[in-house]
């Protein structure tokens, strides 16, 4: 076998010759500029194995995932990892703001038009995940600051079927809400006030909830039918009622071995999203400590815009607000014997 | 001397008999309860540390500092010290995102109507820093949440010198913008075009920074002029035009000694508010999380009522925004030699 | 219901009166005495809190856990928590080093002989997670230093079984290697060189291991015998040979449903002992910062002293040493089709 | 001026397409060998911009410091930012944590000789901050792994200025102390039962010093004596007698204005050391954990070799011992009037 030696192996021939200061081609060496471009291509770097990470996930639930094969612990395994980079990139803030506003003047209009904005490995990021294109802050901006290629990567990202969408694949194929055996012995509260023309235990569900609000709280009533009974394909939602419930289905009875992996998963679907919004909000701090009310250098109102983006790129809020939804373990509808069985291990 | 024990000294049995579950006095125990606690009792006493720290800096600010005095240094150095509670504080945040929604169903209705809105120190803090009443979120509502005693504590905060007032009173005594003579060789730009009656050094920077705007952001000059000229005491503003002159030089010319503290003033200031703020908007994701869109337990609307704390608590945004007007350092007007001396150390 | 208020439910007058300095009662007033007091009630809360799911983790390992009941999720649910709370106290290090040794020289004789040796809960701690008495650095001091009352709660936490001993017990009972049916058709390497007169499965596994270990790591191969095959009760050894064998098992299958939560465990431990090892590195690097060579407030060198714990007090070694005994997942033997059936889920 | 594109900017062609995973080559793709690789090409690209300031401040320190110029401010900015990013490599370990030892596997032979004892730019970094050849752990080895080029480059950054030596060089320059005027006035014990020979202000720290020790720390008299007195120029030190007194000096009475700029360098210094102490702990802790008793790539024993450095490799253990020299505040010799004024700002 060929000998690997370090530097050939990591590249770094090519890395690290990479820094090519503006200020210094035009005799204005400005110090902090270094650090300006090895903090992005940190962020570069990491974006890709982000994307990495993403994609390798899409491709394993693209496939049914059976519940035998290892492929939902690799999933959890790979998300855990990605929450892990997304915290490093949160920290990495900490050395951005280093840099002074002044020493930031020192070279900042060198640079323009160039500018944060055109990272398309983020929005790349942003479409595999989930964000389509009509819930982006600011939407014909964007294109207008990056070129055709990556115009088109991102396209083809959002094009491809995203996290969340397969999500919702998966969890509608949940199979034990098929299997009417398992639900024969299940001792039902015996009325659907709604004519939810759900299964029973739904019906069930719907009435124990509604009965654990507050006066304050009526307005989740409505909120609930929306939820997991209104098919009608709304453009704002990804996941469907069928999917919600399962999902909901989940968070309440997460103690049975089938469902642990599961929960995880939503878990950190939920943390994956926590994490993007803490970097985007240091990242606004940020940039509003270092430039003020002034003009971003890809022409942006810097904060302001940034702003936008914080409440409408969660990805994941359809999941997140199922939170809304739970009532307590001690009033659960509990399961047949049957289901109990479909939803454990193989015992002798 | 008499001998000291560890127990006795840190008052352990005070402090580690201080955790009684609600659940438990109801026979419905519920184990993330004592998390709940324990996690609340060390931010309080976080809390208390930081009051400590702060009431010892207003103290210090209080006096006329002397730049000879180890005031500043010492004032620098518990403002660091401020800054590295409160990353912890924000920190916390992941023990708490270790309670699942569900878990926290378990004793969540036992507590009512106690809520962490009645967390009366973080509340006294906020204005021991400069938080004015009425600039507060939801200023009743919190009111009606506290005892009296607690309200009173708040209410004499309120009264006292916050942090940002002496500040504000440390800038406008700084000592060498009276002194005369040390303009006197100041080379001027020779013009003031909008009669601003200032020393003739801002009118030179007023015209430099009208300059170096883009067209786009014009909007700066009459901010410019609002901020550096308008004495006209609005009731927002807690930084006078002179202050904030004094503010904008230390950020110009930090590279003069005796300018190097008070720049890390000001940075540790803006540092203090970027954590609460990260804190808030970590605690208000946290919230939203746990609770989606339920009413919290002490009747609040939740998330949507940490939401309005975020943008409106800024305490030091005055001096936040004075990044906006800075201009590049080469293109800095040239103090005189008398002031360079006078702006250094003694030397033999 | 009674109402309950924050202020009651924390039991915040006892919390926040509970700092009395030393120097206050010598009319030596030192600033930073509070903030050593404040940080070390901190510390002593989150011991509590850490002890409080160390033995409720216990407590479920104690009884046989059932593969489909919930106990294992909490079991590592919890001790992810105990993970997320041990980061938090290496992070607090940060606070306690904004001290400066003059700082702590203000007080630090007035203190005498108090000394964080004196923490019994931290001790009672490593007690229950599987330290052993005659595994401690330096026995005699320690105990030289507490009051009878804290060394009987730390001797019966020592006689209690640790977390290490039921995961040891748990591991021996693993189910699946005892059904002979289960293994039959399993295809072997056909020979056992050893003599081991283990199941075919771990003679070939032995080949196999002895077959992937370069020249220099000959002396691997005495070691994984002495490691799997030699039950003499060792003093040193607190995991069986039986034990290591399934932790192992667990960690090559790890894909297998059945043995995901089973890895997480493994890892949650792993994970302790290394932020436990962070801490103590960090705490003893900060107390030779502050102290440098001069003898510790309870009479210890020090540093010294606490470099001696650094190796010894890894709980969990016996598990980390288990990674020199992996092998490539693709020359891992293959397991029989009933085997795998036995490892996953019930499938309709 | 010519339109500048963030993905040029950044040679963001280069960078990201400079991932070839080993285990492609050879068809056997192992997922987390993209990580190794993008992790690794992460910390070198740290390390490049550590150098880079760690460089500059060098720069600085070899012209004399002017008390009065920027230059120590800006070398205490950019220390700070050195300890910033140390923190961020250190957080990092977490993700390398994410790849399982079973995982590596699947890849690790692939890489043979390759090491990350290659990263020539670390051990450039540990010669330029002052760590001598003779002090380096497994000096040989080291040598062999490294091609003659890279060598080259380490020895030459061991043969220029280190921070430490040019710290030394600082340190021995501190005006004030050669200016007898100042010390006239100095209120002496009046004796020098040493004989040592320095100003009657050290002979004097020297016996208040003795005073303060304990019966067992009688020892740290002698130690005294070699750090503050014995010029005869060791191997071992690399700061001189007169430049720890000075240090000590800055220590003592770091209040003084002129003094307060030059603590923070010292502190910045040790806090470096410990940084790069904690990384090197984690480092080895994840090594162990993941490659156990196996040899390392490059053949080394790996935990073995790493735990080495843990002790050898810290480079301002002489500025940190130091701390074992301090005294009370309220015991210090008292400076004269016109030291103060020499210590402080120009007043009017």
């Amino acid at each position: 076998m060929k000998e690997v030696h370090y530097n050939d192996y990591l590249e770094l021939d090519k890395i690290l010759d990479a820094q090519f200061l503006e200020s210094d081609k035009l005799n204005q060496h400005a110090h902090d500029e270094m650090l300006f471009i090895v903090i992005h291509q940190t962020y570069e770097l990491w974006f890709k194995q982000l994307l990495f990470e993403v994609n390798s996930v899409a491709e394993i639930m693209e496939k049914p995932v059976n519940d035998n094969s290892p492929g939902l612990q690799t999933v959890v395994h790979r998300l855990n990892r990605v929450v892990s980079i997304l915290k490093v990139l949160v920290h990495q803030i900490d050395i951005m703001e280093t840099m002074t506003p002044m020493d930031f003047l020192d070279f900042r209009d060198m640079l323009r038009p160039a500018s944060g904005f055109q990272s398309w490995q983020f929005k790349e990021l942003e479409a595999r995940l989930g964000l389509k294109y009509q819930h982006r802050h600011g939407q014909e901006y964007y294109i207008s600051q990056l070129r055709q290629q990556q115009i088109d990567i991102i396209k083809k990202a959002e094009s491809q079927k995203s996290l969340l969408q397969l999500l919702n694949g998966w969890l509608e194929r949940m199979p034990f809400f098929e299997e009417g055996s398992l639900w024969a012995e299940y001792k039902s509260l015996g009325a659907d006030p709604g004519n939810t023309g759900l299964h029973q235990f739904w019906a069930d569900y719907r009435q124990l909830y509604s009965g654990s609000l507050a006066e304050a709280e009526n307005a989740n009533k409505a909120y609930f039918d929306k939820v997991f009974l209104d098919s009608s394909a709304s453009e704002e939602n990804q996941l469907s009622p069928r999917a919600s419930r399962a999902a909901l289905f989940i968070m309440l009875y997460r103690g049975y071995p089938i469902l642990q992996l599961p929960f995880q998963l939503l878990n950190n679907l939920l943390e994956i999203d926590e994490q993007m919004s803490t970097w985007r909000y240091r990242h606004m701090s940020m940039v509003h400590r270092i430039i003020g009310t002034r003009i971003g250098t890809g022409g942006s109102t810097g904060k302001e815009y940034l702003k936008g983006a914080l409440d409408k790129h969660y990805v994941f809020a359809e999941i997140a607000r199922l939170t809304s939804f739970l009532i307590e373990r001690r009033r659960l509808p509990e399961l047949s014997k049957a289901m109990e069985v479909r939803l454990g291990f193989v015992q002798k």
